[in-house]
């Protein structure tokens, strides 16, 4: 990331160049992102655009970046889509030390909470210094065999182990050499807070609120019914062994995925790099909470007094 | 109930007298329920209010009657309120026979389903005959000390012993004279499906189908963590005694309550009478569940994949 | 079946011909084959052997037939193994109405719950006549395939439909015709009362009691945290589609397994036939959940007062 | 707390004045907290006895002492008891910094790990510094009522919100003046990672590693089926408005009590002090969940395969 420039006095925008990001496949998302694109040269920034979503659009008249590119040379990025945009594209440009803003052309989600009603207006504050910042921590994981790393990925949300259709695994768990539980399970997760409010909460698991530094383990429909979900500190290291069960294989956030075999290691660190997330003025996660899983409503699911 | 009279030529109303319950303490009902008299007197049916419904609202003109005696007199009751007004009349209605028809001036309730909105034309449809019968299975309960019986209630959600502020419950359990377990927890939930989307839902238990044969018992936050809710046939008696536990009660529907002694053993049977419900046209089980439950909504509380 | 005799005066066996099935692959077990053969002789019953049993143990000396074969010529079959030994033959027994009876080598199974101390006691009891019968209900399931049937099967746990590694199925399930709800979910159990303390347990199901006439409905880690785990009648016919999601498979009873396209329909009914258990004198339900579960352990779990 | 000595080659403790702790009403104690005042003795230790420990027992011989006064002449602390025990005693002696080791004469508890049977070894091993030091969090609230504290006390474990018998309570709950969500419950619970495995656990919780800078906010039988638990900061101030609900209260590791208004509120921050365990050696977290949990047991509870 270049350095971002600042002047307190005459407004000028601390930000540069902008990485302008979109969903995948979503041919239709043109007018918008063009709409951004001028919102940010207004401004004064340069405007670069992710190959993919280039290509995806037909949009022209900006440099195509890749993801890496894109980290290397932005000191802003905008995503346009949903959460899985965000997951996609966050957790390379959080190398690179790039903040993010996300757009929600839908639903707003729990990471890309920027209506596109309001686009223009959330872009200038934040231009203007005027936003709310917040960083969430990865899950780095290394598949080992035989001791060897035979695969590695970062994960925003979780690193997740699963057997195939009707296989049930055994996987031994350790926190930095110290044997945590053997666990038979469908799978397991190993969450970061982020990830808290994704698929680990269908499994069972709780909030994390993102500034608590802990990953969630939660063992997806677990034979012993005392297996809880733990909240294990984020300064260790987690192994875990595959032990025994059909087909099993390990993925992160969902997207990338390795096959497993028996013997092999999942060991998973907290990653260096955090991500960076801009907010518009105002935010806050408890919002988000109440928002997402419906706590705003008035009445009660069940509530049959009255 | 007096027998209702029904001819399929004339479309005379099977239904010649009817119940006018509202809801308690709601003085503002007066203006809806004389729209619901008059729709049931045009329709030739005599009317008659429930006493207390009749004081609150000023309502004049109509029989103000106990609900013993709307039971004994009517042959149908219309309910006005929410799911609690209905589990405060439809037990006492349900000895005599009487079906009832739960009109629900806010959001719709489980039990009560038929929108102030159509109230005239659903309740045509029920008049002219076109409705869903259901029957609903209760619950009666009695409390023996020193085996002699000192309380008894009926309740068409469930039967709930819990202990004061700061004391957990040991409860013992049994069916019909077989021991179940001892139960450590902070009460104890035995519900029929009628209360299975109430209470037992909060406290963790699933959703029975009302056709279903068999009440739910579920332990509130025990000690055990394999201490599941389980489903038993509601053909037996279910007996608890009271272990041990500061301050123990037991209620039904929320509404009745008897403090208990330790000793003090709660012997719940099926009712020989059901709730006869009557419902709109169309109406189905399964819908009423999507709408409480939120299982509409298009989009899901976590999905952050797009 | 050929039917069974009894007399009362003289005690001679009300049961002719015993089948004797064994665990898959316990090569181990002629010893313990030949002594229940032994028990079974010496009472005057013939004995079959399971063909596979017979090929593996080695055993000779008896008939070795299939298991449609002992279900046409046996009154009574003694399985010897876990519960999933007793899965595997008694679905195929119940067809013939013979009653089985289960022998545990390990830690006692839910449903083979005669221990190999006691074996012969056991066993001369249960032909004396002095057992307790219990039925099962089961599922039988059809895959259709536009329409068409292309697999069917019976199982006594459960009917599970799951996604292949990384993919969330989406499925839309009715109750006779009645639209219940589309769940998005890793899989979906439909399970008998046998089936509520397998797999279904883990996924955060209740307990049935067997006697209930009912299914159980529970979602595998559901995107939606309102759909709850749902008992339904048995009478009806429970219909799965299959909307979305990456290589779906059905399996029943973890045992047989087919391989899903979208727009499968899955159609599963009570099965006519019923698996008939005999428990040993003295035996009931509850005491094997209090074992099975743990509940006899007078500790709590995490009790921390003292 | 006076400063310990501790000379490397002499192996003269670094404790110089040791506090004896009983259970509450445990008369039996005194041959056994008599064996522990000689193994200290031994060692040149001074014993102090509790004040209501020296009562109950009879114990001569030693200085009885009030806890307050234990934690300002004393070292270290020998708690014979179970987990109950500790934490009456524990939060006390935080305040002057007094390191506890736990010894159990029943089932070992998760914060009372010395057996009966080993208490001389483990004791020697501990005066020589071979012990796994560890310190937890505690909770430290105050009740506000108009503004005014009127009541205040710490917590090992939990601060708990409870209705009476059978009123549900409705809560607001905020972090750092940063509304979170309005509660409708039977009561809520604020756990450390040492209650996380207390009535939290039983309330749907999931485990805090006690390393974890958090706190466990859990409803109990929330009427809201997605307030799921949230583990929070545990840097913050929580604050608990009372909104309505019956004979509202508060309780402070079951221990202490307060009756609660409509109005009132409850202020919750991590107490500037930690409880310090002395472990033996060896001890570690994991183990201590594993055994308390019964993870260790070879066998599924639901393991129908076999």
């Amino acid at each position: 990331m270049s350095q971002a420039l600042w002047c307190n006095f005459c407004m000028i925008s601390r930000f540069r160049h902008a990485a302008l990001v979109g969903k995948y496949q979503a041919q239709g998302m043109r007018p918008l992102l063009e709409e951004i694109a001028h919102v940010l040269t207004r401004r004064g920034l340069e405007v670069s655009v992710e190959a993919a979503t280039a290509q995806n659009t037909g949009i022209t008249g900006y440099t195509a970046l890749s993801a890496d590119e894109l980290g290397r040379h932005c000191d802003i990025a905008i995503v346009v889509g949903g959460d899985g945009t965000m997951l996609g594209i966050a957790r390379h440009l959080a190398r690179f030390g790039v903040p993010v803003v996300g757009i929600n052309q839908g639903r707003l989600g729990f990471i890309t909470d920027v209506p596109v009603a309001g686009v223009a207006r959330a872009l200038n504050a934040v231009l203007n210094g005027d936003y709310e910042e917040e960083t969430r921590a990865m899950l780095e994981g290394h598949v080992l065999r035989g001791g060897e790393p035979i695969y590695d990925a970062v994960a925003m949300n979780d690193v997740v182990l699963r057997s195939g259709a009707t296989a049930m695994l055994e996987l031994r768990v350790a926190v930095d050499g110290q044997f945590v539980a053997n666990f038979r399970a469908d799978g397991l997760i190993l969450a970061s807070p982020t990830g808290s409010t994704a698929y680990a909460l269908s499994a069972g698991g709780p909030i994390l609120h993102p500034s608590v530094a802990g990953w969630l383990l939660v063992p997806i429909a677990s034979h012993m019914l005392s297996n809880r979900p733990i909240v294990l500190p984020d300064s260790g290291e987690v192994t875990i062994d595959i032990v025994s069960g059909r087909e099993p294989s390990v993925n992160f956030d969902m997207q990338s995925l390795a096959s497993l075999l028996h013997g092999d290691r999942i060991s998973v660190r907290r990653s260096a790099h955090r991500v960076r997330f801009l907010h518009p003025p105002g935010w806050n996660y408890y919002a988000t909470l109440r928002r997402k899983l419906h706590w705003n409503e008035g009445a009660l699911p069940h509530d049959g007094h009255g």
